[in-house]
């Protein structure tokens, strides 16, 4: 496989080292390099927000730290999930004696050191969790609480981060989080792999022609795989399967993603977008501060993400809010 | 080659009808739909600035129309560029009765077309021209001159784009631009094509195991090709062939530009700047608001580029003026 890196084992680090260099408003943390922290934290009066996830995926999740958005990142190995430690380090980091809501994607491996970090701090810190869930392939609907976080986390970072910043207890912001999930929805298309650095095969093996709906951004087998349609067909199906999902209360107004895995170029994205904004158009729903880019990818891995979140008032209100780091402004 | 689009001939069209849908601050021309305006022209009192060029760069060209930079654009077919009436069209559309800049790429084609616009126009609307010659790779400090354009470009549209903001004149903005192009120098390096829409060959032929220093944003022909070197070397010898030419009067502030050519990870473009912030630093070289990621492609062409900046008080100040556009904001 092709990359710029020195060896498989210092990618991350020097990935990490890189980001703080090119940004001043990121630090590593000084207990632990696996952990990312406002260079200038937030101070006392504000409830922290934690993160954390795999390497692999910039510019989620390290570099969503900022005001209006996180206030630290515990990262893990390309496509593994943070250590105890890092999940430890990260709930400190952002701690201001006010809490800490530990906002993370659904995987395994993420909740069980999350969680043991959280039992180790008990006393100390308050934290409480609110689990990215959005990716519809990954389960039915009666069990959206077993399905996997992929990019629709950032609007939970969003709106719980511009939360958090007015100044809100954790309880409000936990219940932001677990509302902008609720009313989350997340479907992927997947074109080609992608090699992790260092080894030899690819993450998964798809057809010359092949494209498959629904998969996961790790390869996580997805709900068809059939020969390349035409991205209208594409997209339509995406947002249709999204839409069969309206969260209670919705009242038509909506935000929406179109997310690149790694490769595919932004040229194709706003092709989806297109045909995707002339559903929604079709069916009446109001479109607000839509997001078209990388946001949240799988190295070089080929394909694309649709992410659609149900507003109300006070969740328009939070996704308007200002926020600052390099990869979202507002 | 597996893409999400409906047809190579509607590419572009729907690339930009769906940059329009995205963000409501670029508008299509309504004389000519391959040119992307401003939604909310600058309006009377500011000399525009127009440019163009080939699709299949984004953001690159169009996307920088918006507030301190572009007025205008003019996009042609992937790899080819605006024809003359597209020329004339993103000129009219600049034009709010003071002149306007020319500001684009230093490609024969582009040049033939801008100028024939610009003498068409002559006598209603004043334009003057500054060509972007930023590829060291392409031609010896000697004949700069005849260098191409690539993503060094970026720094000009920011220069003249906040000066015109300010309400200077066009001598004064073309001054400024011609500076910028004159202390900016880029060099990439290339490790794998693209394939153009509805093409069944890449670009380009490379090797499993190769790279190409200096390669061309087309795949034209680089310094040498061999097999993969480590990260940091490559970084190294990129900065270093930059600094090989430093321009009159630099004092050491330099402005960087670490670019992906398509599908190269921000995770790669961090350990290159990584090790490229590290030759500035022990050079003595200040470095000034960096910039990583994206900002000019090939559509998934694998690679990245190196650009500096060197800055004097006035360079300084405009690159930190404010401007707006989805994908850079200051």
């Amino acid at each position: 496989m092709k990359r710029f890196m020195n060896s498989a084992d210092d990618f991350v680090d020097e990935m990490l080292e890189g980001l703080c260099a090119a940004y001043p408003g990121f630090a590593l943390d000084p207990q632990d390099r696996r952990v990312v922290r406002r260079a200038s934290p937030a101070g006392h009066g504000k409830v922290g927000i934690a993160s954390g996830g795999e390497s692999g995926h910039l510019p989620l999740f390290t570099g969503y730290v900022g005001p209006g958005l996180l206030d630290s990142c515990a990262i893990g190995n390309v496509f593994a999930g943070p250590t105890v430690g890092s999940c430890i380090a990260a709930i400190k980091a952002a701690d201001a004696g006010r809490g800490v809501l530990r906002l993370y994607g659904n995987y395994g491996g993420d909740r069980m050191n999350f969680d043991l970090a959280g039992e180790m701090l008990e006393g100390d810190i308050r934290t409480t969790t609110v689990l990215g869930t959005d990716d519809i392939a990954s389960a039915a609907p009666e069990e959206a609480r077993k399905r996997r976080g992929v990019a629709g986390i950032l609007y939970a970072y969003k709106t719980a981060g511009a939360l958090a910043e007015e100044g809100a207890d954790l309880d409000s912001i936990a219940e932001i989080a677990a509302r902008t999930v609720a009313r989350s929805r997340t479907i992927g298309c997947a074109l080609t792999p992608c090699i992790l650095p260092g080894a030899s095969a690819p993450t998964f093996a798809i057809g010359e022609d092949e494209m498959e709906m629904g998969m996961g951004i790790h390869g996580e087998p997805g709900i068809w795989r059939a020969g390349l349609k035409p991205a209208d067909e594409v997209a339509e199906e995406m947002v249709t399967r999204l839409l069969a999902e309206i969260p209670d209360g919705s009242d038509g107004r909506v935000s929406m993603l179109v997310n690149s895995l790694g490769s595919t170029p932004l040229e194709e994205l706003l092709i989806l977008f297109r045909k995707a904004r002339a559903v929604l158009d079709e069916k009446g729903l109001r479109l607000v501060q839509p997001l078209v880019g990388p946001y949240v990818t799988s190295l070089e891995m080929g394909g694309a993400s649709i992410s659609l979140l149900h507003l109300d008032d006070e969740l328009e209100r939070l996704l308007a809010a200002p926020c600052d780091c390099p990869f979202w402004k507002v």
